[in-house]
């Protein structure tokens, strides 16, 4: 609806691709609503995966032994993270829901992706012990996870040797997204656009542009174990 | 045993670290052993995590449209992967074991080690459809996850917020080694290292050494979705 403020978090080199056409789809479908729509687009932004002694402004709390999560902690308080954290901090801060467009890699998000995950969701910014889960930072904002796999529908059920899809999205949706308090709503997956017909493909991105049209009237999923192993 | 082979994936940013001192007492454990043991010290070498053109060299298969799986197992096959590739590949054949030594960052592992997961195990060199799994191109091989928490032991058991700690070993211990086919060990989990004393640090050190002694003569876990999920 009018005034959502959407980031689109983007994980893909060419912008040709089937993940690419995802993302536009969705730039276009939220922007037609009135919402106001950032990408990150990461692999254009050449975004820094590694989280590193560079992310942390002059002096380090304890340069003694340096602890990351410690020290991105402390730099968070005092204003002193690196410029492109602060970015998509701001970003984050105002979005009220987080889409994160990736191809699967290895039954998880690629590396540059989960390179923002460590660096952005810095302690004090998006948790702060015990004031995780239900009672997270982020529980007025809702995330989707769309993704594209290798594989076909039927390698990622329970009982298949790549077993239940879901078992792979619990780190990422309760780990990741939960731990901070964001609301999940349920995963977009387009199984092996690569390896379907252009019409197939084609009606992939329409059914992504349907399910956009009622997105704001969704449910988040109950996001516990029993969702995903049960 | 002496003429073993052992490749420790390393991902930490200090040297004084906990993580470090775990690396140090494999290596020199191992090596009184009579194996040789090889470092891949991530963090020391900046190890480039981001899957992109850069990593192949020369030429591309299909220049309008740049898909990274296809590119890289295409590159692989003519040796025309980056520098930094192949020379990880030649440790990753010669080694009888793979030892992922490594903090637990947002249920998986920092984006440094995910990078080298996603750019090393490359199609052709480490899975070529359909030998996967059990018929997987890595069966003489063994690896081992060696982790850190920030959680207790206690937060990370089934009925817990945070779940059964093997529900977050399944993307790495199945969906990436055991479906290159690798023999997975029992991983080596220190909980909550920053929150004990040091003597109880120290033990954990000299657990750790005592378990190196007999690795050899471990059975592989049952690596399928029971051993994971029931």
């Amino acid at each position: 609806p009018p005034g959502k403020k959407v980031l689109i978090v983007y994980a893909h080199q060419e912008p040709k691709s089937f993940n690419g056409s995802l993302k536009n789809v969705a730039v276009e479908e939220l922007s037609k609503q009135g919402c106001s729509v950032t990408v990150s687009d990461l692999y254009a932004m050449q975004f820094e995966p590694r989280a590193t002694r560079n992310d942390i402004v002059g002096r380090l709390h304890n340069s003694e032994e340096f602890n990351y999560v410690v020290e991105a902690g402390e730099a968070y308080k005092r204003g002193a993270l690196a410029k492109d954290i602060i970015e998509e901090q701001k970003k984050v801060q105002e979005a009220d829901l987080l889409i994160f467009q990736f191809p699967l890699y290895w039954f998880s998000m690629p590396a540059i992706m989960k390179g923002w995950i460590d660096r952005v969701l810095v302690r004090g910014f998006a948790f702060e012990i015990p004031k995780v889960y239900d009672a997270g930072l982020f529980k007025d904002k809702l995330a989707l996870l769309s993704f594209t796999t290798g594989g076909s529908k039927e390698v990622y059920t329970k009982g298949s040797i790549s077993g239940d899809i879901r078992y792979i999205l619990w780190p990422m949706q309760h780990g990741i997204m939960h731990f901070c308090g964001v609301k999940v709503l349920a995963p977009h997956i387009c199984y092996a656009p690569e390896f379907v017909s252009e019409k197939e493909r084609k009606e992939m991105l329409v059914a992504w542009a349907q399910r956009l049209k009622t997105l704001w009237k969704e449910e988040p999923i109950n996001c516990s174990a029993e969702w995903y192993f049960e």
